[in-house]
């Protein structure tokens, strides 16, 4: 079975909304091992929507279609697919209900509009929509198709993401239920995803370029903000034979770039060093300057992080530098506050304030202004304290650049990124006592590289 | 003129990469006039490529690719389009210079599969990449068509966004030339975005609906991922007369619905929020427990931040807010950490700690588990104290429920919009002490609303 995925909206053509509805649905297709060749674009217009039909039709079993289920009179899509397929368009009962219910939960006016959104081709099922007012549509067509062997199932969805991912599970299930009613043979794609940090693209490709050649499984890399995600696919009988196959490629994998490795999916640095605290009962503790916040957010964008965090600061003067974290003003003066001496006098600082296992400090320059030639926007110390074996404190204190073209937010990102990181490594007793290390020089150059 | 944008890469079919490319190149082509009907997007196959290519040139003068210009033996673009034309390739010397160049800087040896980066088909001109390996290419093959009078031009730029927007320059530079070499009458499309928080779009619509139906200029909502954008867009001969058509529109609508109005194109709450206290002064603490530092994360996202903030925390335990911030022990005990008094506590503690104007905090409930029937998930108290014209503290606590049902990171960054929404109207003295206000519902009946 091929699919086509085809968003309508005027306003995507226009740059002022990003598509990421069809990567979304690619991936689950992809698990279903429904193979997708084309996403297309038209905006909202009844002529082109009708050529892209013609076209899709002739490629694909399997429409999906986003965005146009609106209650105005430019939300065209179920009443030009029904025209383009010379159906009329019945009322949906269940649909009017729960329009009205809707609004009355609401205590707004229903307008005679949004009655529209209850509107479906005849033969045709609608998808329930939990979070929004436009229901989605289920249709088999296969009986509207010249050729009579060829089915066509279609789906519409609306192009809200939220309202889609709530709606999605309903129509799979209509899909799902007219392909085993076809008996179509079920080869299951599975794919996982290994994610890593520290080492570039090529690098990664270079390590693992035999296995990159391999047909099923597959393996693939690809580049995310601050990191790079190897995905390994495979194709079987059943989902556990798929499964397993992805095994052995896994393990060969770490075992040539384990060391880069932090996740596997949906799993985060910070959710894998969460992880690791709550395992070892470990608590920590941010103090931190450039960064603003943002690695103290993302230790909390865990749920239960309150396990293992309960005070953070953002001391962005030298002032409170020395005043909440007990920065000797001298140490500030002689050495400026982007400085290893003054991030390790913070991680010192914020771990006895806290009263945590571990301290971690961020002081540098994120820009686009306050760079020199010696210490360029792009530049971070990064400090751990709290896990020696000595009892006093005994801190690390890494060095870090990035790429200074970045903006000011992705450069706090790849800051929080490598403070992450080498948390991570801190805790497993990794972490080197070398300012500049091996893993920041390779993941620089990838952040310079080229992959088109 | 009409131009589609083509992706290429089978990655972004896989669902692995959201095509943010077509977005961010539509935008910048509606603002010179020329009209985008088609996104597609397809694989790394020449027979599908050469499909895709057969309908795009009978649609459109401009096509622009992204992707597939890599080294590795899938990047497949230049040559497939080359073999298209029937145009052989030649060698770009200047880019086999500027990639030897690139790998020396690196010290990393450069591989032979490098060198087919350098190649670009006969008759064209290569676009440099700065900060990657792989050039771009803009092609005149007005020549290749069969249609004598129609123009073909086309750019291939990589699918990595950065080194798009790095080469976007340059591409458009061949490209205008081009344009006013054909005497191409330029009609210009301007586009300015008003930015809303705290009201719905479909309230907007309502009291916008006469300005949407008309067509030059055009006004459009767009629903982001807590703001609502109006877009006002209008044509004429001049960017100027463009512009000055827009100006009583965005009058008109900011005599309806400027209450909720927070800036134009790409300002942000916090970067409005920077420039009040900057204008006036003022200093700001944020004290945090639910958003775990994401708010003061976000002050600091404006370059110059230090001019205003110096200080902020992330109280995540109770022990710690009384520690910090001096919040009573038996307040917490008595109220719980997710109230208003604690709240109260929170904001005159920070401010009083950091010594600034104004002390903000935050503490609710951001999920998913934690929540009660009384105190849900999505809850949130947000306290202001400082600028009372009374001596002593004088906090306003205000009262902010979101969709439960939003993941944890988006109910903290719905929270953090609220956050510096109220900020900016306490500034201006226009917060009011009701807890609850109709701002908060009017927002919170918009994250319910669907607009297909």
């Amino acid at each position: 079975m091929k699919a086509e995925i085809i968003a309508i909206g005027s306003e995507l053509l226009l740059g002022d909304v990003i598509n990421s509805n069809a990567a979304w649905i690619s991936k689950r297709l992809a698990a279903l091992g429904i193979d997708v060749f084309h996403h297309i674009t038209v905006g909202d217009n009844p002529r082109r929507i009708h050529e892209v039909v013609a076209q899709a039709v002739e490629r694909a079993e399997i429409l999906i279609f986003t965005g146009g289920l609106g209650p105005t009179d430019d939300d065209l899509t179920v009443a030009t697919l029904a025209d383009y397929f010379q159906t009329p368009l019945e009322n949906d009962p269940a649909s009017e209900e729960s329009l009205k219910a809707f609004f009355l939960a609401r205590d707004v006016a229903i307008s005679p509009s949004n009655f529209k959104q209850a509107l479906r081709p005849v033969g045709s099922i609608a998808i329930a929509n939990p979070v929004g007012t436009a229901p989605g549509v289920f249709w088999d067509a296969s009986d509207k198709t010249i050729k009579a062997d060829k089915p066509l199932f279609m789906m519409f969805f609306p192009g809200v993401p939220r309202e889609l991912y709530a709606m999605w599970g309903e129509g799979m299930s209509h899909l799902k239920a007219k392909l085993v009613g076809r008996g179509e043979s079920e080869q299951v794609l599975e794919a996982r995803f290994l994610n890593f940090f520290g080492i570039g693209e090529s690098k990664l490709a270079e390590k693992l370029n035999d296995l990159m050649n391999a047909s099923n499984p597959t393996v693939a890399p690809y580049v995310g903000r601050a990191e790079v995600r190897i995905r390994i696919a495979a194709k079987a009988a059943t989902s556990q034979a798929a499964q397993e196959a992805i095994e052995p490629v896994k393990t060969e994998i770490l075992s040539r770039v384990g060391a880069y490795y932090y996740g596997e999916d949906d799993e985060t640095l910070e959710s894998g060093v969460a992880q690791l605290m709550v395992d070892k009962g470990l608590t920590v503790a941010v103090a931190e300057s450039c960064t603003g916040g943002l690695v103290s957010s993302r230790l909390t964008d865990v749920p239960g992080s309150s396990a293992y965090t309960h005070l953070n600061m953002v001391t962005y003067s030298n002032a409170q530098k020395s005043r909440q974290l007990g920065v000797d003003p001298a140490v500030l003066e002689t050495h400026g506050a982007v400085s290893p001496e003054v991030a390790e006098a913070m991680a010192v600082g914020i771990r006895k304030e806290a009263g945590t296992n571990i301290g971690v400090s961020l002081t540098g320059i994120a820009g686009p202004e306050g760079g020199s030639h010696e210490k360029p926007v792009g530049l971070v110390y990064i400090g751990f304290d709290g896990l020696s074996k000595a009892d006093s404190a005994d801190p690390i204190v890494k060095r870090v650049t990035v790429n200074s073209r970045f903006s000011r937010q992705d450069i706090k990102y790849w800051f929080s990124h490598y403070a992450l990181h080498y948390l991570k490594l801190y805790i497993l007793g990794m972490l080197d006592r070398d300012e500049t290390n091996t893993l920041a020089q390779a993941s620089h150059q990838a952040t310079n590289q080229s992959v088109g």
